[in-house]
């Protein structure tokens, strides 16, 4: 959420509410039909603690609005059922106990039909609210709860992904679709970046995550960006030349991951018949060479760069290349829900889009930072400790979603996100 | 399965063919009336790696009949869906590999409206096989599906129990319906029987399992019996009396077992404002001081008999008893899925149903036991170890599945089945 | 520990005074031999939760005489150290709490030397008991301290073994020392046993456990024994006919768990340039293929049987048998500390010593079994769940402390113990 | 180590050789003499996984001067055991295998007399080597070695502590000592320092860990520092106040741990009869108000800073402070090991010793830093993954071993180290 400007406090203008109300409705129904091709039996699927099931993504989506937005502010508000508070709070400790991650997989009840009819209600309340005096000071909160929706719309398709790939019929989430593989990619070129004191975070005129202010001021020194992600290809020669079996590329803890759990490739790649598989929304396709290399957890990501005598680049390097281009690529709208090969083009490109960008950048505090105050306050706050930032959102990232100050986090091991690799070095 | 009787080896006549048939439509529309007020979301649901989703239980059960008696004897037999044979084995590993039993929540494929076409399927080939000439051969095996169907029928019970507890809504199964308590119980009194060499074990004539067999001579020392089962209010002392703090009751193992997992009560049991209530099928009722003490463990069965100065019986005490009395009792059929109060008698009583019952037995091979070859010899003989014998059959137990030779098993700390207490002792 | 006779009860006369304060001596001397080849950081070492360091095994059983025979039965009895009661208590919650047994390897203090003085001060108290007017009614308590110790001077070579195995310099507890393997060993033979109502369980004329007692009667069909202990040439052939991947030979438990831990061979077994070695108290030796198999796990030796097509005696069977030959063999005083090849000899042999044998038998309580009133009541009994009875000693069991009717247990997994195999079957 | 300066390179004066003679003496005897108050049986234990025994120390750090020196630069070095090269390395992949770190308590031989003959041969060799012609190149490895064997004489003191507690006996590693307390602790003031581009890192002008350098340019917003250390009473008004079971105050991961291990103070304090006590080098002591808070994780400091409303200083803020006062404080040679309280003084004070400062940074890499090659470049660089730095050294920290711009690092729930917490905010 932005900090609060003066101008949040004022009335709201009819335009404005109109606009909002719309957005409101896009975005609740672009939830809806990520979920349309799965069955009830399909939306109850918890394939790991860590994971979902996308009828709960649908109700607790919901839940936000009707917590932040409804209860505290509209008269009279009477909840759809009252036990919805406790069960669909995922992690608010302010707001109470709440249901262990792990067995949202039980929730047979509430059916997907009640989930939908509260889904309704909810939207329903919503419009009147609109209708009415919508309360100007909850803007900010209303911008939240729509930002809230798109990272689980983002998380829908990435959890049923791995809940098809656990079931060994590896169910399809989209149509089959075979497509010939482009023959060429252009070779990684470098951009480089000058030596200085830059601005980095949100300036706040827009809505932005509490995470990503205060904008400040960094130092940074002179460093390059690949122009490009890291292909299939090119992941696979670090595979050849050893890479998993090589402690030297190797942080300790990630060495210890990778043994202990028997990684020896990315999650959903399969080999077979001496060739490699990947398992996608449209059911398993051979690899395709010249795609990013996706699905790997930050230890393999800066392993590879190591190998490739790189390294990551720290967020604020990211974003200050990626302050420079445009916000569009292969996202959500795409419905690819897969990552493409890079143009022929030797220009900073791939950003936005395919893959989150492992960088090297723990997750932390911006100088300054104060998370809201109240229950809102565990949004993002208490979690920067033991994640990594990761840049530039995916090919199941909104577009309207996404910013160059947008900072998404995640633990060192996890790869189930479509999470990638760009590397940058050190301008000397 | 029995031992092969020269009997079954002759043609079979048409009334035998008859009289099976109708039980073969009786069992299995049996199963589909236990699966009847759950949702297609509710039968996903597997609420820990111990109990599988309804689902599973409708395909596993039609799967035994596929594979043991349609592919290996009907000419010509093409399977529903080639992929079931992996899919839906349980954990005979003669016949190849099979799904993790933890991941069986993530078969929203197939779809709950499949599985029932694959029953339809499977029903309809049995059929045909029965019209045409039934080899008289397979007799057994299809009695073994038949109670191999009953058993899942008590698992579908179970599981969901466990299952809707889980959920922090706690649906109801059945019904709810509130009954006043019945206000008196007859004291226990004791059932004398003499040392003697007996013989235990199935004698042949009709279905038993591998494990009931071979019938066998065995020497036992005089002993008395129970009357009947401990009850609520007995098992309340017990724990009135510092039961769950007091080591000297308990087992090491079981020691260990209460402390690691706070064990204060059976399971399913809630303590709330000075008053005990019990999670049933028809949703959560003030305790019943004269029902049947259920859901107990092992541990907890071996030290309330301890406390009470007294013992389990040994399987075969139990067993030398049960032969005196009819099978009847609150089973399945009666539908009330919970055990209930004693009647006012001094006779041996509750002996099926209402609940398994602990014996102070290990699970093991009796003399001479062979299992049968092939896969179907895993049914039972490769669970000999780390188990306990429970008897009698409880209230979700169907009547015609059960016998005084039948043998159940669970490991000493399960506890979510419908298992209760008989208490012995020496007659001295 | 006996039933209580007549003859406890009376005064005790001198000779028989005389005759124990020998033994007591001896027992104690031989604790103590064990323990001289260790230097004080050898007798810390803890290598497994189950196992103890010698120190701890040295300091529990003196704990041992005094909390059950000093304290209670000295007048004005001073505790060499108040603290001890607690530290070297090992399981006998009845007393109070006990240090968690994973944490023995901390105990630096009291150093070695200190407990040599707690042993010295006890053995006095002792002694002097002696020379006084020793309580007549005490006799039973000292010969279970005898018997306790015994048991711990086999965990101390047991556990020592363990322990240098783990050190990565694989120290010797013994001299090192070649011999070269006999050429020839008998091939097994089977003897027959008629079926008959047996007594089995010790008679009470000597010291027996409580576990051996009552002495009952019991049904046992005709079986056949073997007259030798399982070669290791034999088990390589198992193991060579692919016995540790075939499923069909093992217990639903074993398979998992060999799984688990990559189980291939037996503990203590190393291949290296296509030949096998073992890990002995004298260092790692070329496999001796006529040697019986040791350090195998119950699992194992079920499933080596399953696969001969044989299966493990119950252990009434071992003990009728064990009753017909006299207790001498490959034992503790042997200083051989290794099991030895069989006799060329057909009749029944290896009965004692040699390797601790598997039977068939869940370790359970006898009809009409009472443990001891008090703390010591917790020595056997609350163990008599998830563990399989042992017979016959092994090489590093004291000659005094076995008979026929002795019960050794641990569970099915355990395979740091001196234990093997001896195959029987049914007589038809 | 440092960059290779010009000066490294050219030969080696005497003056300096003679002076490195006498750093490596007092550096390797003050080890001997933190080892001296412990019997070869202390010197054994390993109370967890993440300490390691003394002997151990004293064996690793010998290992680390024969391996990085001896063995490569000391023409026909004979090793003193060729089994040390595996046996006592830490985590050096590049080295090859290397013992699991939890079976360092197995170790009984080498025993310790080895380990002190394997010190003297080691040192032996090294003086020859500084006899004969020092090769000037090794100045760096020699000066890492020192203070390689300077971090393990803090561990040692630290993991003895650790050892001492878990023992029962609660042994005393130094004398008992009664100290009055000091009545008055003066308020704590905050020292303010302005915005600005920084220098930090280390010059390269004298020792320093490659983790601290490239030295390089950050920019640091204004800020204030508290002037001393938080004392044992502030702590427990944050306990008072009910800290431990307020979420609010309490990163994710840190609240999911103290519930998950029932932590409510910090290691090392217990309750007993209304007053807090704690274990230290002379055994449980009063706990004094006014010494500053010892033995705390990352996840407590950070929570007692939320909720006195301030927040921990980034290693940077600290090191821009640190900067501007002496090496000086309760360090190693006060042989206090316990924490003192602040002097009586409103100026930055307790920068250096008594606790190790736990700062708001992740453990990462500087701009540009490359870790040395082979081995030894696994000391530092492959843990820069989800840790902490701490900053400032202990009262077990050596004095010559500690600079301003030192990185000390372990993970957010570590608290056997002596750390402590020092607060910060903005300056606004």
């Amino acid at each position: 959420m932005t900090r609060t400007t003066a101008a949040a406090r004022e009335p709201l203008p009819l335009q404005a509410q109109y606009d909002l109300l719309r957005r409101y409705v896009e975005v609740r129904t672009q939830t809806l039909k990520l979920a349309e091709p799965l069955s009830p039996e399909d939306q109850m699927v918890q394939s790991m603690p860590e994971a979902s099931p996308t009828k709960w993504h649908l109700a607790h989506t919901t839940w936000f609005f009707e917590t932040f937005i409804l209860a505290p502010h509209v008269r009279d508000y009477v909840p759809f059922d009252a036990s919805y508070k406790f069960l669909f709070n995922s992690y608010y400790k302010q707001l109470g106990r709440h249901p262990d991650r792990a067995i949202r997989s039980v929730f047979s009840r509430p059916e997907l039909y009640e989930i939908l009819r509260y889904r309704n209600h909810v939207d329903n309340c919503m419009q009147k609210m609109f209708e009415g005096e919508a309360p100007a000071d909850i803007l900010q909160m209303l911008e939240l709860g729509l930002n809230h929706e798109q990272q689980h719309q983002e998380l829908i398709v990435t959890d049923i992904k791995h809940a098809f790939w656990t079931n060994p019929l590896r169910p399809n989430y989209q149509p089959a679709q075979i497509k010939a593989f482009d023959s060429l990619i252009v070779p990684l070129s470098w951009i480089a970046f000058e030596e200085d004191v830059h601005e980095v975070g949100h300036d706040g005129y827009s809505f932005a995550f509490d995470n990503e202010l205060p904008r400040h001021r960094t130092y940074i020194k002179s460093f390059r960006l690949a122009s490009r992600l890291v292909t299939n290809a090119e992941y696979l020669e670090f595979m050849d030349d050893g890479g998993y079996m090589r402690p030297e590329f190797w942080l300790s803890d990630a060495w210890d991951h990778i043994n202990a759990n028997g990684w020896t490739a990315p999650l959903y790649w399969e080999h077979e018949d001496d060739a490699w598989y990947v398992f996608t929304s449209r059911g398993r396709l051979p690899l395709n060479p010249n795609e990013p290399v996706c699905h790997v957890s930050f230890y393999e990501a800066d392993a590879y760069a190591r190998w490739a005598g790189a390294r990551l680049p720290t967020e604020f390097e990211w974003e200050v290349a990626a302050s420079t281009v445009k916000i569009r690529g292969n996202l959500l709208e795409n419905e690819a829900f897969h990552p493409c090969p890079a143009h022929a083009d030797t220009n900073l490109q791939q950003i936005f889009g395919d893959v989150w960008e492992w960088t090297a950048s723990p997750y932390v505090a911006y100088p300054g930072y104060r998370p809201p105050a109240g229950p809102v306050g565990e949004y993002n706050g208490k979690f920067m400790c033991n994640q990594m930032v990761l840049r530039g959102g995916s090919c199941v990232t909104p577009a309207s979603h996404l910013r160059a100050t947008y900072r998404n986090f995640f633990p060192a091991q996890a790869r189930w996100q479509f999470s990638g690799i760009r590397l940058a070095d050190d301008n000397i």
